[in-house]
């Protein structure tokens, strides 16, 4: 007999929104990052984001951990989210801070709360088997585990972390394995035999784990994150007071700066990984927007645009007309101050144009 | 010993723009046709054409025949031109009436006025040659004859009219020759033949003649022309006044659309030809703005555009910024309302853009 779900109402969704997103631009801008953005209509990939999970957790069980200067955007995009779910973080310090404090409010809400910790700007095409791995997930997560999700490769992509799979852990249709090892980003000889072995996922960034799991593995392998926050921990603040906000201040200038996956993955030895086969993109260029577009479609087209024998393009504009013509896996991305050209095999460039703004001191186009 | 030249004031320069130039859109429009773009810096090619030729015929001997609507910018874009200088078209008719018209004008400037017709959107990098090659055309066009200039051809254009030439007339520093036959656009085969026998010259649409030679040519090969403006011709109505306009509406209205090349050229069997070696382009694409790029330079740029590992490309803003990266052979073109983005070779398929925003009812594009 099937071990019960754990109760669905004890799911906390905590949602890191904070990236800066500047391999986006000219579309993502300082204070309207990649999250913000309207990719796939009316709505931006942070409220799809917590769409996704809104059957499994609704709103009021979501969080949303953005920086300090995106509140108000945040706000706006997430209306059914009170100012007490969302938290602005008042300097960047990598995600083990978040998750700290994503922990810390999870149990004020309840104490044996399941933090499910998800990046705010991905893509899935497929959200109901999105939500199932997050329930399978969930169940193990109850178990003291930490889980986290991990995608079957479709191409021998460079610019993931993988993870290698152990032994299975459940009944084949579940995909829970124990997790053997994580892998930084390979080069792509290495990436073709991870994707041919089959024995290796990409590590999606999304973690499933009971708050006190949380807590206990910060305190176990970056104490310095805990041990800034244990004001926040031990006095029960809530967010969206002030007193909150002055402490939350204090704890994120004391945190170090450090990730989830180099602070707790790395030194963990029991994790587990659901394997996910849902459609998923981490939208981190131009390049891999170009794989979302609809079937139906020989381009991704946003906004007005008139495309003549073009393939395989990325063509959005924010308000000017865009007229392309003979184009073939090309990016033109056409806002009211700045355009961008490039073929998408040169997508990562965008970083070099953005850098080059810095020198110039256009930081009104940034 | 040389004949003498004919004196210099007896030229005067009649620039034909009354062009609409769609294949430069989304640059050129309706209002702000190619002769007024500012392709190169500061002025307009209509008033670069204008300023290569004061040397030989200052603003007070130079007429510019456009198109009704465009009076105002042409005005504004000449300021040394007196309103009575500037005729514009209240219709267009192609270029064998404005022949008749800037004859008849010219000879009231002075009856033995030698007319040099103009096309006003063309690029020559020699200016001098250029000047040196319409005096040895005005001592030729003194003895009666129709003169053109050609263009020594530096590849097979498959999209200009040929001249083969046949006699030489002059010594050979002034490549004075017969005109042989006027070719039409030939295909590529055919253009490699005419590039290496060395016998074919580019039409450049330059015509030197006296205006009593116009007036008799067009009376002779086109009657219905010179007769629709026969009112003008015997009244003496000048230019600026509302009389003139008034006459000049019935001209046009009553006169047949005919080039001068259809009209006349084909059927004067005694034409005469400069040779022209002066750095010509029509300037009729984007392609062959690409080639008119400073040898510095490994791109055609203008406005804020940063290009980071682009070559041979046309690359234009009217004001956001442009960024390019890895570009090769392509046109962008952005202004504040639209942008335009095509590999070079596709530069005619601008027509089928226009096309389409006329479909569209997008004549605020236009």
């Amino acid at each position: 007999m099937p071990s019960p779900l754990p109760a669905a109402d004890r799911l906390v969704c905590a949602v890191m929104a904070g990236g800066s997103g500047t391999r986006f631009w000219p579309l993502s801008r300082h204070h309207e990052p990649k999250q913000l953005l309207k990719f796939f209509g009316e709505k931006s990939l942070l409220r799809i984001t917590m769409d996704r999970v809104a059957e499994l957790c609704p709103p009021q069980r979501q969080l949303c951990v953005t920086a300090q200067r995106l509140v108000p955007a945040v706000q706006a995009d997430l209306p059914d989210l009170g100012s007490n779910q969302i938290i602005g973080e008042p300097v960047a310090r990598n995600t083990a801070p978040c998750m700290a404090i994503a922990a810390i409010v999870a149990q004020q809400m309840r104490p044996d709360a399941i933090l499910v910790l998800l990046p705010a700007d991905h893509f899935v095409a497929d959200a109901a088997r999105f939500r199932a791995a997050l329930q399978v997930a969930a169940k193990q997560a109850d178990t003291g585990k930490i889980v986290t999700l991990g995608v079957t490769p479709t191409a021998p992509e460079t610019g993931y972390g993988y993870i290698e799979v152990g032994a299975s852990l459940s009944k084949a249709e579940d995909g829970l394995f124990a997790v053997q090892r994580f892998v930084e980003k390979p080069d792509l000889a290495t990436a073709q035999e991870y994707l041919v072995s089959g024995q290796y996922l990409w590590n999606a960034g999304v973690f499933v784990l009971r708050a006190d799991t949380a807590l206990r593995a910060l305190d176990a392998h970056v104490p310095a994150v805990t041990s800034a926050f244990s004001e926040i921990r031990l006095s029960g603040l809530r967010p969206g007071s002030q007193a909150f906000a002055a402490a939350l201040q204090v704890a994120f200038e004391r945190s170090p700066s450090i990730s989830i996956d180099y602070g707790v993955m790395e030194h963990e030895s029991d994790i587990s990984v659901v394997r996910l086969d849902a459609g998923w993109s981490d939208v981190g260029t131009w390049q891999s927007v170009v794989g979302l577009k609809p079937a139906s479609s020989a381009n991704f087209l946003h906004g007005p645009v008139i495309a003549q024998d073009c393939h395989d393009s990325v063509l959005i504009s924010q308000g000017p007309l865009l007229a392309a013509v003979g184009l073939r896996h090309t990016a033109v991305v056409v806002t009211p101050d700045a355009t961008l050209v490039l073929p998408l095999e040169r997508s990562q460039d965008v970083r070099q144009i953005v850098a080059e703004l810095q020198k110039l001191g256009r930081t009104d186009l940034l």
